[in-house]
C-alpha cells in the first residue's frame, strides 16, 4: 500500500487553503490517502504546531508520510524540508515545526533542503507554498519517491531545533508556562509528573498565577474532581494539566497559552 | 470492501484529538476508511451527539462502524461498549450516546462490554479512551472482527438509555423544549408534526417563549417566509425547527438549547 | 479509478450535515473517495462559496466531481443542475455558485436539470438537497454516471452567472470591494495587479476606507512587511491583498466582507 499523509497545518477550515491542499495532492497523487491531523493550530503559532504534530506522530502507521505547514516565513530564503525519521517522512518547513515529532519518531536520519524545481507542478507563489511545495513534496513520498529524491541532502544538525520552554524546579515548586488550552478548557502545562517528583510535592497543591492562588489535588480522571475544584493530572500526551470534571479549567482560571504558572505544596502558596 | 467507519466525537477540531484516533485506526487498519460525521458535539453533551448520530446513521451504509466519544465519564467504571443493530456496529461510551442510533438501526442485538486487554496497543491512559480503546476497538471491526472477539457479552437491555425530552401536548398548545440551534440559527425543537396534529394546531401559530409571543407560520421550505417572520417547519430528520428566509432565528429569539417554548394558536397567546 | 468527489458547502461542521451527506455518498457508492474542499462558506453566501470553488478547482484532477452546496432558495422552483466543464463534472442549485469554476474548468459543454426521480432514494425533503439530490447525483457520478444520465439536457447560457463586483480603476485610483477576510486577517480586494498597472499605480500607496487613509506598501512575501505597516500583495489566487506580517490587517482596519476601499497613490489620498 501507498504510504499514508497525514497533514497538519495553521489554514483553519473556514477557507479554501486545506481543501486546494488535498486537490494538489489528488492531482499529483491520484492514489494518495490524506488524513487531517488538525487545522486549528493557532495561526503562525509554530510552537504549537510542532507539539501537536509530534503528539500525533508517535500513534500513527511507521510508514507515514507528515505534511505540516505552519509558515510565517513563507516567500523567504528559509529552507523546505524534507526528513527521514525512522520509517517516516516529515515535508515542512525549517523553522522547528518537524522538529519534536522528528525526535520522537526516532531522529532525523537524513534530511534534504527542498529544489522547487524537483517538485512544483507550475510557478511557485510567494505566499502559498502549502500549495506549490509542500503537498506536491508529501504526494511524491506517498508515490515512492525518497527525501533524495526531492532535492539536495543537507546536515540534518542544521535543521532548526525547538524544545518547550523547561520548567523551574525547586524543593517544592515547580514553575511552568501554559502550553496551550484545548477545547474542553483543560490547560496543558510545560512540565511532566517527573517535575512534580523531583519537586517532593503531593496531593495536595497550589496554583499559584496572575490573579492569586487556588487549591488543586493531584487527580488521575475527570471525575476524581466530580464534586467541584481543580485537578492536576498527566494529559493523554504525558503533560500535566490542570482540569475540572465537566466544565472547563481555563476561563474560571484565566489562563491562556504563555502564561506563567507555580505550583506549590498546600499552605506555601505566598508567591 | 472493508467496513467503513463513521466518526463522531466532541473533541472539536481545534485540537490534535480528532486526528489522533484517525492516525491510531491507520495504524492499526491501514486499510481502514474513516468519514467524520462532525466532531462539534458540544463538550459533554451526550444527548446532543446521542440525536446527531442517529441523524446520520439511518443515512449509513448498512454495513457501518459507528465509532462515537462523548465521554465525560472517561477513566471511570463506566463501561465500553461495541454493540450491533441490525448490519451495523457502533462503539463507545455506554452513557446513552449510542442508544437512539442503535433503535433507529433496528434496535441492539448484541452488546458486547471492551475489554481493554482485546483492544488495546499499549497502556490505557486514563482521559483519552477514544484514542486506547475506541478508535482501535473501530479499527478492529472494520477489520472484520465481531463485537463479540472484543469482550465479554452483556444483556442488550442493559445498556443505558436516553431519549430527548418529551413535549407536553393538550388541546390548542404543545411545550417543548429547544433540541438545539444549528450553524444557519435554526431552532429545532423537541416535538415532531403528530404533535402540532394531536394539538389540533394549523398554520397561524404563536411562539412564546421566555421574552414573549411572537407569530409563526407553518412552512414547508424556507422560502416560504421570504416575505420575513417566522417559520415553523418540519427539517431535514423530522422535528419541528423554527426558521427565518436567509437568516437566524436563534439569536433573535434569544433561545439556546434546552429552553423551553410553547407552540399556541394565534390570539391564543397569553401564557 | 473511480472519479474522486471534492465537497464544499456553508454546512459548517459543528452540525451533522456534512456528515449526513458523506454518509449518503458511501451508500450510494461505496468506493466513493470524497475531500472536503470547505464547510467554511458563510452562510447562505454564494458569491464566496462560487469564488472558493473556482479557487479549488483549478488544483484539482482534471477528472474531479465537484458537489457544491449554497442554497438560500433549496426547496423552491430554483434547478439543480449537473454540469461538464472539460473533463470534469459539477453538481448544484442553480442559482451562480458553480458558474466561476465551470468558466476556469474551460466553460460548460453541457448542462442538465436534475430530476429528483433519477437521483434520490427515498422522498426528498424541502430543506436538504444536499442529502437528498446533490450528494447522490454526485456519488452517481462518482461511480460512472454522466450528467445526461441525471436530468434533462438545458441550455448552458441559462445556467446562472455569478461575477465578483468588478473595480473602478482611473488614473492614480482603484476603487474595489471587500471580497473576504481569510483566518490570517488577510484582506482579500476584488482587484487584481492588472488594475493596478492600468491606474498607473505605484509600490508606494495609500488604502483609504471608511475611517481614513493608511499607507500601503507594494509586497511579494509576509516577510517584506516585517518591520511594520500594511503590505499590498497578489494572493495565492492572484487577488491583491492587504496584509500584515504575523498578525492580521482586517481587524486594526476595520474591514469586512463587501466594505468599500480606495487605492491611491501616497501624498494623494484625500478622499
Amino acid at each position: 500500500m501507498p504510504r499514508p499523509i497525514f497533514f497538519l497545518s495553521d489554514y483553519g477550515l473556514a477557507d479554501e487553503y486545506v481543501g486546494i491542499c488535498h486537490a494538489v495532492i489528488a492531482r499529483v497523487n491520484p492514489e494518495a490517502r490524506v488524513v487531517d491531523l488538525t487545522h486549528g493550530v493557532p495561526p503562525q503559532d509554530v510552537m504549537a504546531g510542532a507539539l501537536m504534530l509530534a503528539s500525533s506522530a508517535v500513534h500513527g502507521p511507521p510508514d507515514a508520510v507528515y505534511l505540516a505547514v505552519v509558515d510565517p516565513g513563507v516567500g523567504t530564503d528559509r529552507r523546505g524540508l524534507a526528513l527521514r525519521a525512522g520509517d517516516a517522512f516529515l515535508v515542512g518547513p525549517d523553522n522547528g515545526l518537524l522538529w519534536p515529532a522528528s525526535r520522537d519518531l526516532g531522529g532525523i536520519d537524513a534530511a534534504v533542503a527542498i529544489d522547487h524545481a524537483a517538485v512544483a507542478r507550475g510557478p511557485v507563489s510567494a505566499t502559498f507554498h502549502g500549495r506549490d511545495v509542500f503537498a506536491p513534496a508529501a504526494a511524491m513520498l506517498a508515490a515512492g519517491a525518497r527525501p533524495e529524491d526531492l532535492g539536495s541532502p543537507v546536515d540534518p544538525a542544521t535543521v532548526v531545533v525547538l524544545e518547550p520552554p523547561a520548567p523551574t524546579v525547586r524543593q517544592g515548586e515547580v514553575k511552568a508556562s501554559v502550553l496551550g488550552v484545548d477545547r474542553f478548557g483543560n490547560v496543558r502545562l510545560a512540565a511532566r509528573r517527573e517535575h512534580l517528583e523531583r519537586a517532593a510535592l503531593g496531593a495536595d497543591l497550589v496554583l499559584v498565577r496572575k490573579g492569586g492562588a487556588v487549591p488543586l489535588r493531584r487527580a488521575v480522571t475527570f471525575a476524581d474532581v466530580r464534586d467541584g475544584g481543580y485537578g492536576l493530572l498527566e494529559d493523554s500526551a504525558g503533560w500535566l494539566a490542570v482540569v475540572r470534571f465537566e466544565a472547563g479549567a481555563a476561563e474560571e482560571l484565566g489562563l491562556r497559552r504563555g502564561d506563567a504558572v507555580r505550583l506549590a505544596a498546600r499552605g506555601d502558596a505566598v508567591g
